[in-house]
């Protein structure tokens, strides 16, 4: 099978994110022409073999794939403007920090300039680009998805989410809630402990070992949460509301709020009371799901 | 050097985790002594060697090191009670669940009998007992987790945390606060994501894979908590107060309530009002330890 020729790409935006993806479509083989508003930026990338655009249209017109990984929408917008006219026939894969909305609303103006427009969220540190430890969210257009794939996966291990040009960034949003609920637990009960004199970090050691089991435990709950079978979970609503009534009466002795974790005892109190305590705590989910109030089945 | 002659040890109550416990005390070569309510429980032990007890005081009265992997504070105080006459110079190490004030109750009660006594919280299920995935928290006497650290060891590895009865319990506390408040971040962003058509078990990966990297970030969260150094952080408040509002209005317009992370808003509004928006996100860690109230510094 003869190999596929590597398209022309163009990265716009040589910042924290950018400059590490424009240097992996170089070691990948790939011609690349970068821009950037401060052009020093782009220095060693040229060096290494990066063509250098005066600006933003030039890198567009020599290039059918656009790579935007700029800080937010507003840059991205002041930086697609003025190169509209080359739009055409063009895919833009936008990485920039968008809303949902901000990202539908790109996606608008730039299919309406005859571009073709895939939405991305990078879940990657700078030092992570083009390692394992990286991967990309998109949704938008499915047709650039799967003629790019193999530039998407230049940058990380790439996932499709729809049509809905929002929904990687709902996606990232999502994933970031899963973060920051983690995140948040963890240092309200460090700060149980230090009112103990457990210093945080020799909690830590112990608390990510018990969060990677929990990560781990994820596909469970999922699979409990996605079929709605609750009977024979790991442990009840029941069980774990004892607990979490346990921690919060535990944090007020100890002068701590419990506020972080009062959303989850009423969770497992409703259900309780609703007759479910004998349910896998995964069954909590079934008050987070929207409830269907248009009396359709 | 001479191996240490190996004690001989007692386990009470042959439940969900007793088994596996005394199972691996029997294949590291102890003199393993059981006994259960239910007394059929004990015959596969039995079967390979274990010693049957007609009741918990004649277990007691065999065996230096008496382990209680009951189910709660009751069963304990049942079990050990009509044996009170044989604990004279024994140690209790009690593994079943308890609150950290009935753990101190329970400590002073076994050591008004002349035994010594560590509380225990496991971190395991039951098939990982005796393997590097299970750990057990152990607080109350020193001398008896240094004594018997091998034995501790045969379970799970064996964690200290000081000399009040009730710290193992309140560090299980913190760790499984840490695990729910992930877990319910997850089940709110799949409940989300579920409104828009992407399964749980199709989050879920992603999730374990973004967890798994949380995980692997405590120790630096900790370390800006404990040193209350928040200049350099990877994120700062007011960053991730954007993501975190983002978060909820999507949840809203998807009609998937927010209450999970209300408190973390709050937290993040409050250290941007109080001028601390560029600070690391770590620094909500200064509204959640108690307050020096007492006028000392």
């Amino acid at each position: 099978m003869p190999e596929r020729t590597k398209p022309a790409v163009a990265v716009l935006g040589l910042g924290r994110m950018g400059t590490p993806i424009a240097s992996a479509f170089l070691d990948a083989g790939y011609r690349v022409t970068v821009w950037n508003r401060s052009a020093a930026k782009a220095d060693p990338l040229v060096e290494r073999g990066a063509v250098r655009a005066a600006g933003a249209a030039e890198a567009v017109a020599v290039a059918p794939l656009v790579i935007t990984p700029l800080l937010d929408h507003d840059a991205v917008r002041r930086t697609l403007g003025p190169a509209a006219t080359a739009l055409p026939r063009r895919t833009v894969v936008n990485l920039a920090n968008s809303t949902p909305d901000q990202a539908r609303e790109l996606a608008a103006w730039v299919t309406g300039h005859g571009a073709d427009y895939l939405d991305g969220a990078m879940m990657a540190l700078p030092e992570t680009v083009a390692t394992k430890a990286a991967f990309f969210l998109y949704s938008g257009s499915e047709q650039a998805f799967t003629t790019y794939q193999d530039e998407l996966d230049v940058m990380a291990s790439a996932h499709y989410f729809g049509a809905d040009p929002g929904s990687a960034e709902i996606h990232d949003l999502a994933l970031l809630g899963t973060g920051y609920a983690a995140l948040t637990g963890f240092l309200h009960a460090a700060a149980l402990l230090a009112s103990l004199g457990t210093a945080p970090d020799v909690f830590a050691p112990l608390a990510a070992r018990w969060l990677h089991g929990m990560a781990d435990f994820l596909p469970e709950l999922a699979r409990e949460a996605g079929s709605a079978a609750y009977a024979d979970g790991v442990s009840t609503v029941d069980l774990n509301r004892t607990a979490v009534d346990n921690l919060i009466l535990v944090s007020r002795a100890n002068g701590v709020a419990a506020d972080v974790h009062q959303p989850l005892k009423d969770l497992l109190d409703r259900r309780s009371a609703d007759g479910h305590g004998q349910d896998s705590f995964s069954s909590v989910f079934e008050l987070l799901i929207p409830r269907d109030t248009s009396g359709a089945h």
